[in-house]
Order: structure tokens, then sequence, then C-alpha cells
């Protein structure tokens, strides 16, 4: 009997209970007791903040966030008019792909299999940058690419920040009514419930979207559309009979670009007033002095725009003896996005002091 | 052509590069250049943690840690004699049903096949008890299950922390002679990587150990072994033929015990002093007030054993006005592990000062 599956083109995901963000849940934040109030600025014992908040608003379309976050293109500037050598996780048609080809107009994007060999591509020098998805608006952080930055050392030196476009991707010259099947990756497919329900047809979940497009064109099957990217339309010839299916404003994806060696900057303080740094660390005393961690940034109005971490595989379980009996917990390393380069005298003072408490520290990379 | 695969029976897993944690990697932290330094007591501008810390050692092994983590058993106590029906994520043989069955010595435990219908059990009042995985120490967080969490209206009761055990199964009276191939899910191949290397046998990965082991035992394959639960070789009658295959210290399972009502505790304060709180809250100021946030808990001397986030799906992007332009974040439900009851007074407090500062605060329950 085969083990393996036969028709191993498009292989059925993974289903089993354990292995986390398969097909991920919609979620909507139910309020407690307490009620959704209105915006408060006071906080009892400090200070309002200075910054000036905007509520997310739906007139606020998703072109317009694309125009705030959209990065700078690299567009090969620092490689002397060759091309960049962009290595990108995934096969041809990927979102990642869609995503290396934005960031760096005049590239050579390079599909790898694995993650681990984008990686390789750098540490090899046959590829300048890698582009790696970390992080989803609505299902979370790509656990297991951060992972992959703390253990590499490969610099971050930029981000890029796009909205999803899951666009309905079928055969050329095929008729929207021809159409019986829709398949996609659960994400994407959890991402467009409400169109797709609305479509009424046959939904199937497959592991790679962009696989399942290069299937489509090239077996021309004319009864099946695929959600993918539009640089899968491009890839394999198909035609883009919808975009923007996803049901909600404010689905982005993050990437980092990174390079063997950290970016360089202008040296003026100007030019880095709208840099980023990520950090990672271990605490030694634990999640309970992550607060302190924290204030060394909020004392120094160094501020910390996202806070993350993934487990601690040196050290995941710390045991801990208190006034009654010894107790463990799970260990973690910490990773901070904070404004500001390293180089920055203020941001370096707060890196020293947080060195004090940190079993580890490395600064990942300062970027815009 | 088909799309989907022709033998479902045990389908590959997921490959796409952005679903998420499908094959976890390894880590080894590395140290910075500041190098891994011994433990430090002090911290600049704050007092020395009362608290005695202890390393985890090598000779600490997974016996004790099990000792030290293995939560009292619930038993059915309060079920006046008859079995406590809980449910579980997963088929028959999974790790889930293991910790089902390990938490509540008499239980009917009740297979699920998405955790979304373990929390409808629960609502419709068909189980009395849902049992979901929410982390693992070596590769972190269960995002959808979180998501799944503040979604719902169910309280965590309990937790029960388990060594993971990979145990090799084969069909009884097979030689491990015999074995050629060894099958089992990503997750658990990497947990024991370096054994399985040493084996040197032909490895395959398929996306559920538990229907793999069913199949196993009911096609009566001799040439094959799969990495699974004690309970899988228990309920499809095969052999262990090793156990705790591995690789590191460390390995636990974290999993909650969930009910449609909050745990009651005994009155008395002693009664809580073991007692664990975890809540969800938004930030209305975004990530930066988390240090303010978790100071509300620090200055009353509540440690926080745990601090988490998913993301925010009501409000993903948070835009922000500063003093040259206008940028956007990704914006965050917080989850936190605090020491102490949700009545108990000082948390209590803490919880209204909290509220101040967020777009909604919920307690997801209060437990041991």
């Amino acid at each position: 009997m085969a083990l393996r599956a036969s028709n191993p083109l498009v292989p059925k995901i993974s289903r089993s209970g354990y292995s986390g963000e398969v097909k991920p849940a919609r979620i909507s934040i139910r309020a407690s007791d307490n009620g959704l109030k209105e915006k408060k600025r006071s906080f009892s014992g400090f200070s309002p903040s200075k910054e000036d908040f905007f509520r997310l608003d739906l007139d606020l379309t998703v072109r317009d966030l694309e125009r705030l976050f959209q990065q700078k293109s690299g567009a090969g500037n620092d490689f002397s008019g060759r091309p960049v050598r962009v290595a990108y996780q995934g096969v041809r048609g990927s979102y990642c792909q869609e995503a290396a080809m934005k960031s760096y107009t005049f590239c050579n994007a390079l599909p790898c299999n694995q993650m681990e060999e984008a990686f390789k591509a750098l540490e090899e020098k046959t590829a300048d940058r890698a582009i790696i998805p970390v992080e989803n608006s609505i299902d979370g952080q790509i656990g297991r690419n951060f992972d992959l930055l703390v253990r590499h050392n490969a610099s971050i030196v930029g981000e890029s920040i796009f909205p999803v476009n899951h666009c309905l991707l079928a055969i050329k010259g095929c008729e929207k009514t021809s159409i019986k099947r829709i398949v996609s990756h659960p994400q994407a497919i959890s991402h467009c419930k409400t169109r797709l329900e609305a479509l009424g047809l046959e939904i199937e979940e497959v592991s790679n979207s962009a696989e399942a497009a290069k299937i489509l064109s090239e077996n021309s099957i004319t009864d099946t559309a695929v959600i993918g990217s539009q640089i899968a339309a491009k890839e394999f010839g198909l035609q883009i009979l919808e975009q923007n299916l996803q049901e909600r404003n404010g689905n982005f994806n993050r990437f980092f670009h990174l390079a063997l060696s950290p970016a360089t900057f202008p040296t003026s303080s100007s030019g880095n007033s709208s840099c980023k740094t990520t950090i990672a660390f271990s605490l030694e005393n634990g999640v309970s002095d992550l607060a302190r961690a924290l204030l060394i940034f909020e004392t120094r109005d160094i501020p910390v725009t996202r806070v993350d971490h993934r487990p601690n595989r040196s050290r995941p379980i710390r045991v801990v003896k208190n006034e009654e009996h010894r107790v463990g917990y799970f260990d973690y390393v910490f990773l901070l996005d904070i404004e500001g380069h390293e180089s920055d005298p203020k941001v370096e003072k707060a890196l020293q002091n947080l060195n004090e408490v940190s079993g580890f520290l490395r600064v990942l990379g300062s970027y815009t």
C-alpha cells in the first residue's frame, strides 16, 4: 500500500492538529463586559503620548495604504547597474516572488524550495539579497522565519509591506461561467471566504496556489480557477478574472530584505529619522523582566513598534523556585522593532543597558 | 487531470511557503559580539528580582520535569462520578487525545476534526471540557487556537504541560531490523532528527502521524514504523520499539482545559496562591503602550509569566501621523499570563487600570 499520495502534483494540505498555522481561523474580537470604549488619552501615572494617532477608517483605501507602506525600491542602485540577485522562498508565481520583483525593479528573482536555501544563497554569495515573509496582518507571524533570522548571520537591510491582492486566475479565453471549481491554499481561501461563498462554486484546498496555477496553465484546464498572485498570471500566461477577492481591508504581508552585511545609511541624523531597528534577545530573569526591558527604550523616548517572541531553543524551559515550590515556565527569545538606527547614540546606550539583563542580544538590522 | 491527490489516506504535508509552521526549523542561538554572559542580578534603575532562579541543567531529567509540571488530574471530581466528556482536537491516537486522557483519568475523550468543533461541543453542551494545544516549547505558539480562544466565550479552567514522548511504533511481532522506512508529521521528524539520522532509514513526511499509525495497523505493514504517541500504540494495537526519540530535553506541549463557565476555586487566599490568570486585550495607543501595561502588574508585584500577541483582526493596521509623515504599523491583541486569581483584589485593581488603556479587555480564565 502506498503511504505516499500517488499524484504529488498538487498535494493536499496538512490537516494535523498540531502543526500550527495551516488553516487560520477568522476572528472577530468580542468586547468584554467593559465594552469597546472610545480612545482614551490619559493613563494613570503616565503623561499622555505625544503622538497623534489616526483611526483607520474604511475610507482609507487599499491604494492609500499601499502608498503609505510602499518602500522605496532598492532598484539595484548599489549593484553598479547589474540586476540584483534576489533569492525568495517559494516557486515561480508565489507572493514572495511578487514581493521580490516589486521591491527590486531590476532583479533576477531566484526561487528557493525552502527558506533555508535562501539563507544559503546569501552565505554562498549566489544571491545579493533574500526576501523572506515574516508576518501577515490577519494571520500573524511566520515563526520559523524569525527562528532562521536569529540562527543565521544575515542582516535585515530593508522591509516591504504590500497589501494582499488575491486574484481569480483562469485560462486565457475561458469564460467566467465555465468555472465550476476554485482551488487555492487554505490561507487564501480563508481570506476570501465571503466572496467565495457568494460565487457558490466547489472549493478545493491545495498546498501551493502558484503550483496549482502552473498546472492549470500547462494542462489548459477550463473548469477551474485558482486564487493566486498577479505574478502567477504573468508567469503562467493566465487571465485575471477578478482582483482583490479578500474580504478585509488591512490585509498586508510584511517581508524582510536580507543581506550578508548590514545596510549602509547616510551619516546625517536626518537620514536615519525614519529608520527602524530589529533586535533579538533573551532575558536572564525571564518574561517578568520584559517590562523593564521595554522601559529602557520608553524612558529614552525610543518608540517600540513591535514586540514578539520565539521559543528559546537553547533553553526552552526555565525552572524557578518561589516561596512554596519549584515551577516551570517556557522561555523565549524576544524580538523588538524600535525606531532609530543602531548607531544613534541613544539607541546605542539603550542596547548597552539591555545587554546587562540579556543572556544574548543581537541586532538583526537597521533599515528603512 | 486530477488536482486532488488520488490516494488521500496519508496526504503529503503542505509545502507552501506562506502557511507558517508546517516544518519548523531547528535553532541554536548564537551569541552576539557581546557574548553569552553569566547571569546578572543588577538592573540599572531597578532593584534586583527577589526570585531565586535555577538554571535548567542536563541532570534535570524529563521525569523530573514531568513531576514539576504535571497538573493534578481533574479526575472527574466535579462530575458526580460520571465520566467527564472531553472534546479534543484530532483523531484517535493523537497527542491531544493523550493529553485529554492524562488530564482526566475518568473521561470520555471525543475526537474533533477541527478545533472549532471542540468549541461547538462545549457550547452545545455535548462536552464538559475541551482540551486545546496552545504551545510547544520548541516550536512556539499555536496561534489559531489563541485566536479561537479570544473569539469564543469558553473559559480556561486548567492547563496541562506534558513532556513530548515521540515513540517509534510498529506492528506487533515485527522485528526492528525489518523496518525500512519511518513516517511521521514533519514536526515530530524535526524533533527527532539526530536519532533518525543515526538509524539511517528512509524518512517520509505525512500530514497526520496518528492516521499513519492507524493505516500501519489496519494494513499490517511490516517494513514501516511511525513516530507517534503512546496512546496511538494503545489505540491501534501497535508495539513501541523505542520511546523518547526526541533529541532535546525541555520539549513540552502546553494544553488548555476549557469549559463554558469559569473554574470555581477555594475562597481562602492560600487556595489561589498558585493560580494563574490569562487575559487578552488590545491597546488603544498600540504596541508602544505595552511597557506601561506590563508595569501595571509589575508595580503591584504581580508576576507576568508570559507575553504573547495575535493579530487584531478587527483593526489589523494602525496608521499614525508622526512629525514627518504618516506611517502604518500592524496592530495586535495581547495575551498575558499573570500569577494570581482574577478576584484577588490586587489583580482586580490592576485589571481595572489596564482597562483604561485597552480597546477591549477579557479575562480568558483563572486556573491552576
